[in-house]
């Protein structure tokens, strides 16, 4: 049975060049970067160089790019040194938000007293910026807002630079989850006001285990892991080198070919919406799915039938992978946080379907006679 | 210029078969192991065997077992949980630990308020243990001791069993740094009374990146990285597959290969001490290097010359790879705060030479030539 994979949102595959371009630092290259001798300065020079990729990719300077073990240690990090560090006492956060946002919000409520407060959401999934001005004009104690870039479930894009200008307007410190947009989109986080944005590799076809965290140079944080000075002080432990490596180069494969994959996968996305109303009758999506949304996500709410409640292991047995909602939390049985979330729109079975550069419309095709007999 | 490897404390070289075992997870199963699918119960069902598989190589239960990115990281955690989940208000520790420790410690006292003690160092560089119950006795709080079972730099090996019963006794909560003895000997950290034990692969011929955190099923502690529901949703983030099957298989070679190994590793680091006794005039030791010591660490005090103080960027220059002292600080410019913490014996030039089962006596051989040409 031929697999299709239609869950990238979740984690994709790796790019075989990406996977190519690590194989020399988990074989000889092995040098702690550390070391002050010439072969764990070759280590430390991948290092830099990774580190110099990734700034430029991005816009940024290297020195406001650190290497972290994945998105949610950089969510958690940046999250904590806001509350920590830079005494903001309130967060604003959406219930849409992704856990690693959402849990460490609430942990730093509890152990830090921080008061919390929730943008409302519009009935199309997007965050209510009136509502987000009314909260910053309010506050009383300087403000984190936390939003993510793009929603991973509903696939819904934030106006990051509405955001930004209304943080910087109330002195608000600015984090935006980015780790379904670091890779997808060319981005510009000091032109949009964010101080810290995240991402992980294993979402754009580089390995799992690795991520960033950009703190803009105009604030300065404390480690949240301590120990030797690696990441210049800020995150300690031996590096990652294959993982920091392979974040690079992932990136750069990411970027050099965005605009080519963007709109290969734009078109499956659109395919797949115009089939399915075509074939599968009741059908509906959540989210803003045909306006500002990433070009990688479809969520499609199902009418409720038998069927359309099994449908996740129906596609299973049939070789195709999509999940309900975010893969961190589909062990939890109370379904999508994100879905229940959103205004009005509760009826339907979501699932969501989310494509890489790997799919093809044939895959699509393949999908739609398998549901139109499932269902 | 063959290259010498003497620097296996910091890092070592992967064995083949450890990245022959991660290739797969890095090319064809790369399923989120969060998602409900077939195709990541593949990953899943590879993580939770590599935590068994950890698990009965270190006596434990699999449900102590945490992996992480890595010691670092682990030590945090631990030293972290004992003072914010289990009510440590006091914490034990040595001058001699490693910075992932003394900073985390350090970083606690500020943020916490927490109170710390250091116990005393003997000449030979073990932990005074009468100093130990002494403070143990006067604690007026329940008190958090870490103490590392084997010192990074002079190689000293704690007798943990007769901490671990100092502890039991005061109701102490025990963590140790396991990171140069895990994949080396034989461990029982519960009959040792250990609450937290770490190891860190890239210390045993496995990945960097990748680490684990014993957590005794005695005590029960928060998350410090929060989010989805990995580890038991001890530790959020997608997890690091390869790098977790990497750590399982490293670990399985060690342990199956370990006696073999160390008494090669040992008569490496017996001939070089004799090598160096008959060669190098006024040469000398740190710690109890033949006493209770690793059998991959010798820590040697070379007499203070113009030479001696060029050795490591000489021997650099000849392709020998030795260090001042950890990796984790060699950015450092005021030597090694271990040497330093060693009450007298402060005279002297130190080297650390640590080894693997790569190494050969041939290598001793070449390295005593060119130190008789060097000094």
């Amino acid at each position: 049975m031929t697999r299709i994979y239609f869950d990238n949102a979740a984690t994709t595959p790796m790019d075989p060049l990406v996977v190519e371009a690590m194989l020399p630092y988990l074989q000889n290259h092995f040098g702690n970067p550390s070391s002050i001798y010439s072969f764990g300065r070759e280590t430390r020079l991948a290092i830099e160089n990774a580190r110099k990729t990734v700034a430029s990719l991005l816009n940024v300077k290297p020195g406001e790019i650190f290497f972290t073990s994945g998105g949610t240690e950089s969510d958690n990090m940046a999250i904590r040194s806001a509350v920590e560090d830079l005494g903001c006492r309130q967060i604003i956060t959406s219930p849409l938000e992704h856990h690693a946002v959402l849990h460490t919000v609430t942990a730093l409520q509890k152990s830090h007293g921080v008061t919390v407060e929730e943008v409302k959401v519009l009935p199309n999934g997007h965050v209510d910026l009136t509502h987000l001005a009314q909260l910053l004009n309010t506050a009383k104690e300087r403000c984190l807002v936390s939003l993510m870039h793009a929603n991973n479930e509903i696939g819904n894009l934030l106006d990051v630079h509405a955001v930004g200008a209304l943080c910087r307007q109330h002195q608000a410190i600015f984090h935006s989850d980015t780790v379904q947009t670091v890779g997808h989109y060319p981005l510009d986080f000091n032109r949009d006001n964010i101080h810290f944005a995240t991402g992980a590799a294993h979402k754009f076809h580089g390995p799992k285990g690795v991520g960033i965290l950009f703190i803009s140079e105009n604030v300065k944080v404390n480690p949240m892991i301590h120990g030797g000075g690696q990441e210049r002080n800020m995150r300690a432990g031996t590096e990652n080198v294959p993982g920091i490596v392979g974040f690079a180069k992932a990136l750069e494969i990411a970027m050099q070919e965005g605009e080519k994959d963007q709109s290969k996968i734009q078109s499956i996305k659109n395919y797949l919406a115009e089939q399915l109303l075509k074939n599968v009758p009741g059908v509906a999506f959540n989210g803003d799915w045909n306006g500002q949304s990433l070009y990688t996500v479809l969520n499609v709410s199902f009418p409720v039938t038998p069927q359309s409640e099994l449908l996740l292991m129906s596609l299973d047995m049939q070789g195709i992978c999509v999940s309900a909602g975010s893969a961190c939390s589909s062990g939890a049985s109370q379904g999508s946080h994100v879905i229940q979330g959103i205004p009005g729109n509760k009826q339907g079975v979501p699932i969501r379907f989310s494509f890489s550069k790997y799919n093809t419309i044939a895959e699509v095709d393949a999908l739609i006679e398998k549901l139109k007999a499932l269902l």
